[in-house]
């Protein structure tokens, strides 16, 4: 190992020689203490030296009905913007008086979608034929290396002298990230031994088409991980009373935002569902970095009953899990318990509540907007 | 209040308040204590009633010849992905060895982006010259607002019966979203009380124009916040040693991965760029959401001196501040003050470094697929 | 009738009627003539008064080995841009030297896709369980609508309260946009008469998710009407002697060609694919409308054998026909005769011959520019 | 010359001879004739063999009050679809009977985008600053090259290790796209000539960047060529006795395609504002090959006064001309001078012209789709 870099480990002395070296190095001393036994940080961080403590909100309730999240919740978020847990309250505050919110768990599918290449293009389509008839081996093979992980399907896509095999999965509780690559690459393995191309041909195990960490347009149109679409119907004088807009303002201020969004070639159609999705990423150990491939959210608002508001969001991709990862930490657990969020199809009850959210609190900044309160209240909240 | 909600204040006794009524609703009792005073959450978090302990590592030393990031910085880590830390060492020691990374700041411009409604298209041209003669008066109403933000410019861009005013605003040392929303109301009040159109107008604070919180293609175009460029230059005997790879079989890999972007339509060019920015961002008080904007780096690699790999990435948008915010939290200080990233241009400067370790990482996880060690690290590190 | 309006009606005196109104409305009398007999053009354009006579060259030969078009083919190329024919016969010239392109067609398949959409989003789901259920008598209806056609499958996307089922169908000869839309509708129409829903349900035959007419990412990722790959080998010494520089030359410009593509925000990676497709429309009587939703092909280059430059691109979209529409006019079945495109597989071939057209254009063109020849040969060839 | 290819010349007996040989080639002879004297087709098409008489029709008569046309203009309109010029003289009648359709012409810019390579990152800001310092000498190098080219400007971005410069053209009455390419070749051969730099730089003319023949979210929000905007409102009665439908059942029938043109990642907003354009351009001599580029349209409805349309249209890329090109050719001479497109300003006028068609043809398929005649309207009229 090079002097120049950190020493390893995972036990509570690598962790004490880290933070002298550190101190050597740069003077300062880390001395922030945590929950949790550094031993346990394997497989989620490694050259652990310190704790960031990130201040927790609550907010809600939430009232939902979903395919799997059913009654009130209270949402544990974590955010450093000022305004947004008033603003997400307010948001579940408006959709709980109007009888909550409706959600539907669409599906779960998670890939990982290696590429092969070969010399020409003739190679592609028999290479596909065999993946056909091979699926039942290399099926075993994927799930070989997970106790829970099922592969769906594996959908293959040839382009120039290269076919793309995304390879599909059903996740379970896991967010999955990791299972999905190592099941791929056993199965490529397989693949690599067991194919014969007079040509040869090259492998690699991520062509970066599953929209891992990036914003794709294949996850908008098939989804990634969990699909849900919520919806919530807000009486026209709770509209009044809460956010101080009647509906149709509401659906007319919407139009000129859809309008922005399009001239400035913004991916998906919503504000700001990624800060409803980072605060209760963090708060549940989930990974914040998917709040990328995650927050192209399609939201559509209209006037019902003369008064009222119906909103509606589409999200096809929210990349969480409740085991594995993160939510190892102590306080990820106990939020995930304290939203009911453990055992059998809670990742997708959990997806359930986020896309929920995600819609409340579309609609206070929808609200703040149109009645012109948007700057005020950052101005009350965001500023010391 | 309604009993619904919980109990309002910045004070501790409100906090002890609020984890109460949240026992009595959840039968959950949080108790995670932190170093921050609650008092001074104002301004980041409302209704907090406790703390996420996130684990943080150190990566590097990052080795960096920026336009103001200059010399050696330790990077605070904050990630619960495994492997990434590790990866992200890895990166940056193979571009130590080679001499470094070097940066270029080309840019700070943060707007927000107001839309007037008028009732028919023939209203626009009148009001984009109205607001060329008044300029300079709505400079001063902006910065009226604010001792640091600046007003660059006003950009317009008509369309349909309405014109978006693009505010542009230097906001020095913040990551500047809070400011640029009070100064540009400040604005447009203005307008709203002296601009004279008989048929009327409408107008709302944000049209979404801007791209904040949300992938834009304006932002990939034109910048938001930070623009960064950074580049280093891998000799091969490096590469073979610390990658395993040749620049060669680099840059071949690299293409595959461009076909797979450009199929699956992903916003950007890049294999994950949001994890360095996430990490560094929980890290250092940043908004982790605006990950989600600023995660469109474009990279390219080419071979030279026939065995040698040069790097290169293009950030156009990176929503960071050392003043303000979450940057306020104690653990974001020092951790600010152990990148020296405080005073004059440190905004600047966090935005190289953060931009740096993008590349960094993106090298390494490109050595890791090409190399085939990508599942082999993952299950090594990423699993318990 | 209004007055307003031009009389209608396809017969000979219809149009001669039309004329003399033009006559005086404007004063202006079109006196072109044409092979075609008026009454022919039914089915075709309505309000006919006249001609268009474009000027056609021939391009070529180009030398496939194709899927379905093999051997020789000389180009019948109808444009209106200096130059262009010159650079496609030299794309042609050199490829065929080389040995010609090699193609692949994958796929063709066309879609309509009509949007249905209920009160509330829990509708969907049962909607698209009646819709799996009801498959083959949803084929049979739309089936009867056509000789040709064959319904493949209904893909289901849910989306907020509203299901969009994707009509997938094969159009052999037929570039088959009105046919899908012909028997899309009757399957609608049983669907309206048969599906019970107790809160309704609403319909659109279109939602705009098909593509028609558009750029979209979705045509690009599963491909829309046919989906073609082409590749083919150039020598260095013919790379050198007919486009004047060699093949890392022209991979190192193609490099930055892809970076002004992605920065600018441009859908698909080509520099002007657009070109071959309109001019080869236009002499085979295709609707020249649809290059806006086929020019999205996918280019790469690599260096191979030290010195050789490999070429590929993929069109996943390609929407062209061998019966119907204007390929009935005269000269559009002369041209397609001459290409050998008539009866079964034609259209096919057709979509082959368009696929490595359009690759060998873009290589000209790409040599011009690396060789800086660009500029020189449009001011020879594009003025006067 | 090379046996293989077509004998080359403008003269008469050039293209005899051509003809001669494509007959020995394929046993097909050419004998269609037109109006232009083959000789006249230099800078136009090279190769030429015969012609394509496409029929054109009339459509209209459209009534407009834009900022340069106005007054009642009949439409010449050259397309293959059927039901197409139908549709689009039932939008031009149901304008005209609502008051007509308001254009404003915003602006009109064309560009060339020749990107300089250096060896290292930190050359970009002295070669951005140089050429800011020649500016003048640019200009003049560069419209040294043309009578009515100007140069308005130089956007200069930066990216990676190079930059690309945006030449932006004034083309006056020219689509001028060769206009463009000529001059910025000549103000480039300046800068190689002039520039230094220690460690050197590449060039090229063109990195795709300008949006050439592509859809680009640059075109989109910066426009490129004519930047036209266009409204109407429509009564109520009119909408229901023209369409058969109200203004609600239209805007609720419009949201459900901005809903699955967001899902399939459609490029724009609008349904198939390529009609408009390929037909018009056919028949006024433009290259519709453009309309690629151009058809990234954005289109509102909405309810005014409870009954009646708004409907509005934003086209900031329409790239026509009225002189050079195929606008020389006698019937697109013929057809710009029944459209009075000659002359000053004629180009504006024109493009506002196309941009208010595309409205009136989006309004008619609208009305079409939400009262379910699309699918009979397209057997009646898309059939034999």
């Amino acid at each position: 190992m090079s002097e120049l870099l950190p020493p390893r480990g995972y036990k509570k002395e690598d962790t004490e020689k880290r933070k002298k070296w550190l101190e050597k190095k740069t003077g300062f001393h880390l001395n922030e203490t945590g929950p949790d036994n550094p031993e346990d940080f394997k497989g989620i961080i490694e050259n652990h030296v310190g704790y960031m403590h990130l201040p927790l909100a609550i907010a809600g309730p939430l009232l939902i009905d979903g395919t799997y999240a059913k009654g009130e919740f209270y949402i544990p978020f974590c955010t450093l913007e000022g305004t947004l847990t008033m603003s997400m309250t307010r948001g579940l505050f408006l959709t709980h008086l109007s009888g909550g919110i409706k959600t539907n768990h669409i599906k779960q599918e998670l890939s990982r979608s290696p590429i092969f290449i070969f010399k020409d293009i003739d190679k592609c389509i028999p290479f596909i034929e065999w993946v056909n008839q091979n699926f039942e081996i290399l099926k075993r093979e994927a799930e070989s290396t997970t106790r829970y992980g099922k592969l769906l399907r594996i959908d293959k896509y040839p382009s120039q002298n290269s076919v793309i095999l995304d390879f599909v999965y059903d996740t379970a509780e896991a967010s999955g990230q990791n299972m999905v690559t190592i099941a791929t690459h056993k199965a490529c393995r397989y693949i690599i031994d067991n194919y014969k191309c007079e040509s040869g041909f090259r492998y690699y195990i991520e062509s970066n088409f599953n929209g891992d960490k990036n914003p794709a347009y294949k996850s908008l149109l098939l989804g990634r991980s969990h699909f849900v679409v919520a919806s919530t119907l807000i009486e026209g004088r709770l509209l009044k009373r809460i956010l101080r807009v009647t509906a149709k303002e509401y659906v007319d201020g919407w139009i000129q935002c859809t309008r922005g969004s399009t001239e400035a070639g913004i991916f998906g159609m919503n504000m700001h569902v990624a800060n409803a999705l980072t605060a209760i990423y963090l708060a549940t150990g989930q990974d914040a970095a998917s709040v990328v491939e995650n927050a192209g959210g399609i939201i559509s608002y209209e006037v019902r009953n003369s008064n009222d508001l119906f909103a509606t969001i589409t999200m096809p991709s929210i990349t969480v899990g409740t085991v594995g990862g993160g939510t190892r930490l102590k306080q990820a657990r106990k939020n995930l318990e304290m939203l009911g969020c453990t055992g059998k199809d809670s990742s997708k009850k959990l997806a359930e509540i986020v896309c929920a959210c995600a819609l409340a609190l579309e609609l206070s900044l929808g609200g703040a907007i149109v009645s012109d309160e948007f700057a005020f209240s950052h101005s009350k909240y965001g500023r010391k």
